[in-house]
């Protein structure tokens, strides 16, 4: 293999899919470390905590009770970060004024919901099986295909979402009056990872505005079309596959792969293997294959240094709002980015250098996906159990 | 004030130096916090540590030993990032092959130095006066004109500065013998910011390349140079300090301010009011200046929350092999990122939606910027002794 030698040097290496460069430096991971290190998560947790805001029955802060749901709920977040009313706000802008080139400003509206993915407190993704993980796949693929606008170019496959997916009354919301133009599905996990609330969730936060993410994907993704006639993310999965060196897993429908471009030590991307432009695009076993996906990742991660594995993740797929050329750009894909580096205690901070300079990691992809390979198998709490 | 309406609303700001959006909520600030606490430095230190790799006569990791030096004492990183000599890398681009498309790789060299501040184990920045943080600006000087290529822009002001500050014999590093491209000094500090050691130091990466982050600065303030025949940050000092509404101090020759873009809670930027484009422009009296900013910022920081207060900072300049429009288009400021958000104990966390999304901020600039124009004056410390 001629890149071999990227094993032993200093090198960057570019992340086409969102345009910027990092920094690999393999040797680093000799160091020794004396810095902080994380509380791994000993305490055995109740499946049912009197406490918790998430648990079924329970009241949370701002007074609303949780109705006794299965598994997926969903419900506006109590504190979210944007509002669907709120006073206007028109900057305004003038040419050549200083002011208005430099202290740039724009409203933006949208609605937060928290959706659980289980009933018990005390359960994660990586102790779920496929077949339990279905269910949050569904729940996600009925709230995308609501708040997508009437005059979305997947409006029909909303439509047949919503007519084929059955509806779980705990996991339905109405999408506001005002159509809004992004989704994003993320989910932080563990302390960490600036998690609150042990009891498995997510986060969906929904926006007047297309994020940076993936609005810089969608740039990139379009550019690279337009190119070279083929998909960005098409292209990438099959070149991974042929390689293997850095795939973690794949099924028919996805394709689990250490990116060549990952900053955080075992990062992964889930992407689909044919072009699927949104959630509402897969196919009955497709979304069961995507669950699959996620619990090979999880309970992996999982295993790798037998702790309950931090990391934030989320969905990047078409806008809610969209012009026909976004939705045909669009390569349904999942991140995940965990912090631990060495063990269930010593993690990675991207701080001085990679905050001032770019982004920097110490072991490489290659070397990352093979240990992930490795660790397949039960989870490793069941056989403690 | 017409932007009034921003402390209440939901609204993305622009980051016109960097070039990207990131989403405000100053509402958010009233949601409960039950997640991760960071553990305040509560025990003292000692002022000499026989343990700690950067105290004067101490043996390091790969067994060299410090100097008894007075300050600021410099050596080549025992575990840098990148290395000067290693196996040569030259990957093949083949037009339209989807590997050379997608696998892009490129080799990185350089050298990372380690500076302290101080011999002593139990100072900081915050503890020591301008006049004592002034040997490590003309230690950083020193280090970045006997880096510079001989056809830099800026030889003469090198030269300058080389004949001028006197050397310290601690502070002295041959440049090597490959020119490199940009010098990037930063500090992590504090455990929360993966600092491993409290002995007061930065850290100089020299790599053989320009990194993304000032890179997407020098394309962003070429542009507006170009568009409006002014510097970007020469129109910003001057619309922030007529503002004043996010200043939080200034001398005659630095502005500091809370960033109209401002992601961290508390972040700050330090801005030479004339156009200074590397550390070797400065006069004597503008390098005490700087040095009476820095005091100031990390005064302010430490009073703030009555604690030792973690932050990453770092200085953008000039690369140290450039043409003369990257010279002319350089702005000498200084970034400090700090992640407390409401005390010693509660940090905000930049995951999910931040890495999936973009940057989102929880209190405004301008609130910010007020908080830290009313900590002032001595140290908290000092009063406790
Ligand atoms: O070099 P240090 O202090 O050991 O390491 C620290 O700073 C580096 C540069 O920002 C980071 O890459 C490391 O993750 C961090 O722990
Ligand atoms: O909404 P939560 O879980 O309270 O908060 C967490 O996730 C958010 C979205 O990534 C972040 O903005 C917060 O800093 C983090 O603590």
């Amino acid at each position: 293999m001629p890149d071999k030698v990227l094993d032993d040097i200093s090198h960057r290496r570019y992340n086409p899919l969102n345009g910027s460069w990092l920094l690999v430096s393999p040797h680093r991971t000799k160091r020794p470390w004396q810095g902080q290190q994380e509380a791994p998560s000993k305490t055995k947790l109740p499946s049912y905590d009197p406490k918790c805001y998430l648990c079924p029955g329970n009241q949370r802060a701002q007074g609303d009770s949780n109705p006794q749901y299965q598994n997926a709920f969903a419900f506006v977040n109590d504190y979210s970060a944007v509002k669907e009313e709120q006073q206007e706000y028109k900057p305004e802008i003038k040419e050549d004024d200083v002011a208005s080139l430099l202290l740039q400003a724009q409203p933006a509206t949208g609605r937060c919901y928290v959706l659980t993915f289980s009933s018990k407190h005390d359960t994660t993704l990586a102790d779920m099986s496929a077949k339990e993980i279905l269910p949050v796949i569904q729940t996600w693929s009925r709230i995308y295909a609501s708040h997508l606008s009437p005059s979305h170019p997947l409006k029909a496959e909303a439509a047949h979402v919503l007519e084929t997916i059955p509806a779980n009354a705990d996991g339905e919301v109405d999408p506001p009056k005002k159509q809004l133009r992004y989704m994003q599905i993320f989910e932080n996990k563990g302390a960490a990872m600036g998690c609150s609330n042990p009891h498995p969730h997510c986060q969906i936060w929904t926006t007047s505005t297309l994020p940076e993410e993936p609005g810089k994907e969608m740039a990139q993704m379009t550019k690279y079309k337009a190119e070279h006639g083929r998909h960005l993310l098409q292209d990438y999965a099959k070149l991974e596959a042929e390689k293997g060196e850095r795939v973690v897993w794949q099924n028919d429908a996805f394709l689990v792969v250490c990116p060549w471009w990952a900053v955080w030590p075992f990062e992964v991307l889930v992407i689909a293997k044919r072009h699927v432009r949104a959630l509402i695009d897969l196919t009955d076993d497709e979304r069961l294959q995507f669950a699959e996906a996620i619990q090979e990742v999880t309970r992996r991660y999982d295993n790798l240094f037998e702790t309950n594995f931090p990391y934030s993740s989320g969905l990047h797929q078409a806008p809610l709002d969209c012009t026909e050329e976004e939705a045909e750009a669009s390569w349904f894909h999942m991140h995940f980015y965990p912090p631990l580096l060495r063990s269930a205690t010593v993690r990675k901070f991207l701080v001085g250098y990679e905050m001032l300079g770019e982004p920097q990691r110490d072991i490489t992809p290659e070397q990352a996906a093979a240990r992930l390979r490795d660790c397949g198998g039960e989870l490793y709490r069941k056989s403690l159990e």
